[in-house]
């Protein structure tokens, strides 16, 4: 599952240049069925109609991820679930992507193929129809891409985070704490004793028929998790301007084991990119196929907020207890 | 018009965290009129119909600019002008920007802010309607900035860079060169010599109304010129499947000289950075305001290219003899 890394194969971007390299890494792609015109314009155009959603997700080799533990493939894949995951979390159906690769003039031209073989992938995979559109490429001192994603609501109604109200239910759908668990066990080297939430960290599976059910079923307020559960939370509570009460009791039930692999509350509540679903729904609705109660929406406590406290703890309680958010700030080394 | 580098004012993004750099970025931003959800969602919601046009770009400090030369707000202005750009060359109307920014930890939050405010201030000038709805912040090595724009089409047919047959008019709308010479002049630490010139290359402005005029008056393609006019026009030449005539003659009455500026052949050719438009039309064609011919469209040479030949040299003719594109390729240092 850790893989080499790529950077130096040859031939190199700066040995083809780039009016080779932008073919081969177009090859890789398929079309976008949204897609009137795909790459290779001053921009692509697509069909669209009603409402749609857009958003856009950047990683940095470094920060947020590292060669010797992706390969290319994976790593394509990842670009495209953490972005595809994003347009599910509003009930939308993604149409398509487009990506900026920058990389060191050095950096084998396989490496990029790779990437774009791995995105086309995760799109045939988790969105069907979905495809890369456009982008551009060039250099920075470390490997470095952006992806914007596009989704149609399909005539749905956006789900926000802002949708939740006291009295409902808050239910989680997919896996839970694997990928943090997965990330830890890649920096202690030891990625072979617990695969399944290595896999869960290096290509995470984007939920996107669970939030268009989700949209359809009702949802009140959805988010994707990706800085973990607490976090996440305190945001769509703050957003929604209610108290999200966690039960531990649920989750260890539901998310104790996944896949033959332990987790642990901790990694539960805090650990990150798991990239599912939170998602609040009136107490009288079925929960859609693969959300399970994790806890329940509760009137603000934010009146008895201790002022001056930087983090919203009171918006998220766990048993009753208030439970201060630890989660990924980008700025702040963990 | 030069400025220091801001990457030391205090308070850095690592002391605030995220959660108080954000809403300060925020807060630099009008609300975009497409757009029924903006920023502070899992992605934002926008109302469109028909067809809509996308492209991305992305500028990485050291390869793409240097905070010695570009303050944050032109930055941010160059940033929304260099996509605006690419959705003016298809003949749409910006509607919506995603930008991602990444900075060295110890950045000050001042910078991030003036970035905002110059692509806030781009798009109110540029393509007013038009803002940020999403995006997100990291953490890179150095300064890196990926947006992405979208344009609505209003019903017209995206004007592609494949449409241009023999017997057309060859135009171009703008300045021609003055990005280019800027560029010099900051890299001989010279800008107050050529303060048009300077600003061309630091605050470029993109032709929105008049992508749309071309697209309205016929234009059979167009495309934003930012890599040097040979090497964009043999771009569109390959698309087309014709050769392009340039005419010094044309361009040296109409272009030689620009806001007070001597510009010399040599930096109309293969200059960058301009991002103004080139386009074709029918000869009988009264070109709108603001295009000039500058040479025409020829059945295409490509039978007698070289073989093996790496650039379509064939392509573009200056004067009747070849001209070789030479330009800016980001995999290869000049």
């Amino acid at each position: 599952m850790v893989h080499d890394g790529q950077r130096a194969t040859t031939p190199t971007v700066q040995q083809l240049g780039e009016r080779k390299v932008l073919p081969r890494v177009l090859a890789q792609l398929s079309p976008a069925q949204a897609a009137k015109v795909g790459p290779g314009d001053d921009a692509a155009v697509l069909t669209v109609e009603g409402e749609l959603v857009i958003t856009s997700d950047t990683m940095i080799e470094g920060p947020d991820f590292r060669l010797d533990w992706h390969n290319g493939f994976d790593l394509g894949w990842k670009l495209a679930a953490t972005n595809l995951s994003d347009v599910a979390a509003m009930g939308a159906r993604p149409i398509a992507l487009t990506v900026s690769l920058a990389c060191p003039r050095e950096t084998g031209v396989e490496l990029l193929e790779d990437i774009a073989r791995g995105l086309d992938a995760a799109c045939q995979h988790l969105a069907p129809g979905c495809g890369v559109v456009g982008g551009d490429l060039g250099t920075a001192p470390v490997l470095t891409a952006a992806v914007t994603a596009l989704g149609d609501l399909q005539g749905r109604a956006a789900v926000l985070r802002s949708g939740a109200r006291a009295g409902e239910v808050l239910a989680y759908c997919g896996q839970l704490g694997l990928a943090g668990l997965g990330l830890s066990q890649l920096f202690q080297n030891a990625p072979e004793k617990f695969e399944v939430a290595v896999r869960a960290q290096l290509r995470p599976e984007a939920p996107i028929s669970s939030g268009m059910q989700a949209a359809g079923a009702g949802a009140t307020a959805m988010m994707d998790v990706s800085d973990g559960l607490v976090l996440d939370s305190a945001r769509l509570a703050e957003a929604s301007g209610v108290t999200l009460a966690l039960e531990s009791e649920c989750l260890l039930r539901v998310f104790g084991s996944q896949n033959g692999q332990q987790v642990p509350l901790e990694a539960m509540l805090f650990g990150g990119e798991d990239h599912r679903l939170l998602a609040t729904f009136a107490a009288e609705v079925r929960l859609p196929p693969g959300f399970h109660r994790i806890g329940e929406v509760r009137a603000s406590a934010s009146a008895t907020r201790t002022s001056g406290h930087e983090t919203p703890a009171l918006y998220v309680l766990l048993d009753e207890l208030a439970c201060e958010p630890r989660g990924w700030d980008p700025y702040r080394p963990q």
